[in-house]
């Protein structure tokens, strides 16, 4: 398949100067582009906003500009996605940076920090906080450039077959989880395993992993796990939300026209609020069926959840010791999470805290 | 000034189809509109979520579809933007649904109800709860469309003179406030009043009104309330979170384009992303200057709560009774409230309240 196509270019522009309209043939070019997500269909969230997105663009266009989407594995792999848009294997990919830990660790922080930024904060660090510049000046070494496009919200922290009453109930738990997160928990003494989806249930039923965590409550709902690790844990404080990106080849973006490429970011806006809509229309209803089939319900200690946060701080430090980008962005993230959770203690948990208490109360 | 102008359409047409190119004269018009806002230049982020939503509607079509934008007063007076767009004055205008109360109750739910939905909770249910289908048939009477289009985020309860100790400390307490959570203040012994934001600060100064709200930090600020009334209550209980809209007549809206359409909702995404993003970065900020200014921060005592949500409910359920319309939606939005802050407390509430403590202990 063509990457790029454009449609009789020199006889459009010929046209259009002959009745001195706009540069028609420069701004409205038919283009074909390919987009590879790092998810399958069956997470239909996560892959849905590649198609809100497309279809978003096509519509924009009159489908002059079209961008087909690609499930994991279509293509390559989900987690080669970024490796396909920078040597151009694709124009485009809709992923998560953390997949990419095992490159850099920065590429964890523009997705979520564990005790970092809530899904707001996150968006707002990204837009107003420096996050985008230091996400682009990172990401031009490996020639893309990144759209915020939807967040997972705040994420659940997994299921256990066993509770977890104390700091050292972690100590060699084997837990399904990946990316820098892994590392924190390696220092809480749990044994971090990486697992593809499809194989998580079978380990948990297995035994040969004890704890596994996925995405939230309407993800998680159809991989079954709580049939074979009931204990269901919150907050996933590795992400307090998690933010997709869309990736472009900076080359590819570069030779994009300008309407083009505010299309672009207008339809990842328009994705990005559908994902987050998307989520937290879902999550009610699913945490209620699951909790209905037998989920039990946990909160992390607060002893675990000091020591999980001790560790991670102490990890952040380690690898800024060695790694000057690391340093810069988780930075900028500490310090804009200490004023934002200042702020968010007074109106906005002043009035979700108090609407939670009163529906308790019936 | 024209309201739409098409450039050449027939000239372009016929050069288009002598090279077979696609449908450019029906799908790219030269179009410019008008869209009067509800707010002052003076508030950047509500008034230049506008600005930010022409820009990108411009920048997607090079320029051919123009929407300018007018200051509160400039074509008519900011409360009257819903009229202007129903009687064709204007193509659009960016406004607050309950600004149009006095029409009909059902106007304040679409923007935000007094204990109702947060922030993004009021987003997933306009686009997933069923929201955006009961605005649109409520406004459709009204010849108008809306687009979801920016969000205040949770407000402050407003600047008061004196401290708030008990709910009888309410009775007869003179509050600049504005709407339907007038008439649940009015349940509480308060005498609601409406003010103009110009009109405020001497009326606090000289004590002929004993308390005002506004918006939240960034935008409060601004007016300098804090030297005449320090005491700063939260939260806004009556809006977690106030949602903008675009308005547009419905003729203009249906004689688009459907490529201008889909502009135009892309292009509101991108303006609310920018707005709730614009307030989230700023309040921190602003909310840290206030109280080294002076500003005294209390959180509305629980049984001022308590009974502020049982008048409020009292008259939820008495404007029921008298206009089916605002049955009908408010009876969806408490629905959702329920569901959404059942599933709240678990991850997202859990995840926020653990990271103001940390940052309380520093």
């Amino acid at each position: 398949m063509k990457r790029r196509q454009f449609l009789g270019a020199a006889g459009v522009g010929l046209a259009a100067s002959a009745v001195a309209a706009p540069a028609i043939a420069q701004s409205s070019p038919d283009l074909k582009w390919r987009l590879t997500s790092s998810f399958p269909k069956s997470l239909d969230t996560l892959y849905g906003a590649a198609e809100v997105f497309a279809k978003a663009v096509a519509d924009a266009t009159d489908n002059k500009f079209q961008i087909q989407t690609f499930a994991a594995g279509e293509i390559v792999p989900g987690l080669q996605a970024a490796d396909a848009v920078q040597n151009g294997t694709v124009e485009m990919a809709h992923t998560a940076s953390y997949y990419y830990v095992g490159k850099d660790p920065t590429f964890s922080l523009f997705t979520a920090q564990p005790f970092g930024l809530n899904t707001r904060m996150q968006a707002s660090w990204m837009a107003f906080g420096g996050g985008e510049q230091l996400a682009n000046d990172f990401f031009k070494k490996y020639n893309f450039l990144a759209i915020p496009c939807g967040n997972t919200t705040c994420q659940m922290g997994g299921w256990f077959r066993k509770e977890i009453k104390t700091v050292e109930d972690l100590n060699g738990l084997k837990f399904r989880i990946a990316g820098y997160a892994g590392n924190i928990f390696s220092k809480l003494g749990a044994v971090p395993q990486q697992l593809a989806g499809g194989d998580i249930y079978p380990a948990l039923e297995k035994g040969t992993i004890d704890a596994a965590e996925w995405v939230g409550p309407y993800d998680d709902e159809k991989l079954g796990f709580v049939k074979v690790a009931p204990f269901y844990y919150y907050p996933g404080w590795w992400e307090g939300g998690a933010m997709l990106h869309n990736f472009i080849n900076l080359d590819k973006w570069n030779a994009l026209p300008k309407n083009y490429q505010a299309i672009v970011r207008a339809a990842s806006a328009q994705a990005n609020d559908w994902m987050i809509a998307k989520y937290d229309n879902a999550n009610p209803q699913a945490i209620k069926r699951l909790a209905a089939g037998g989920a039990q319900l946990r909160p992390f200690p607060q002893p675990v959840m000091e020591a999980s946060y001790k560790a991670t701080m102490d990890t952040y430090a380690e690898t800024s010791g060695k790694n000057a980008d690391f340093k810069k962005v988780v930075d900028s993230v500490i310090a804009y999470r200490g004023d934002s959770y200042q702020w968010w203690q007074v109106a906005e948990l002043g009035f979700d805290a108090f609407m939670v208490r009163m529906r308790q109360r019936g």
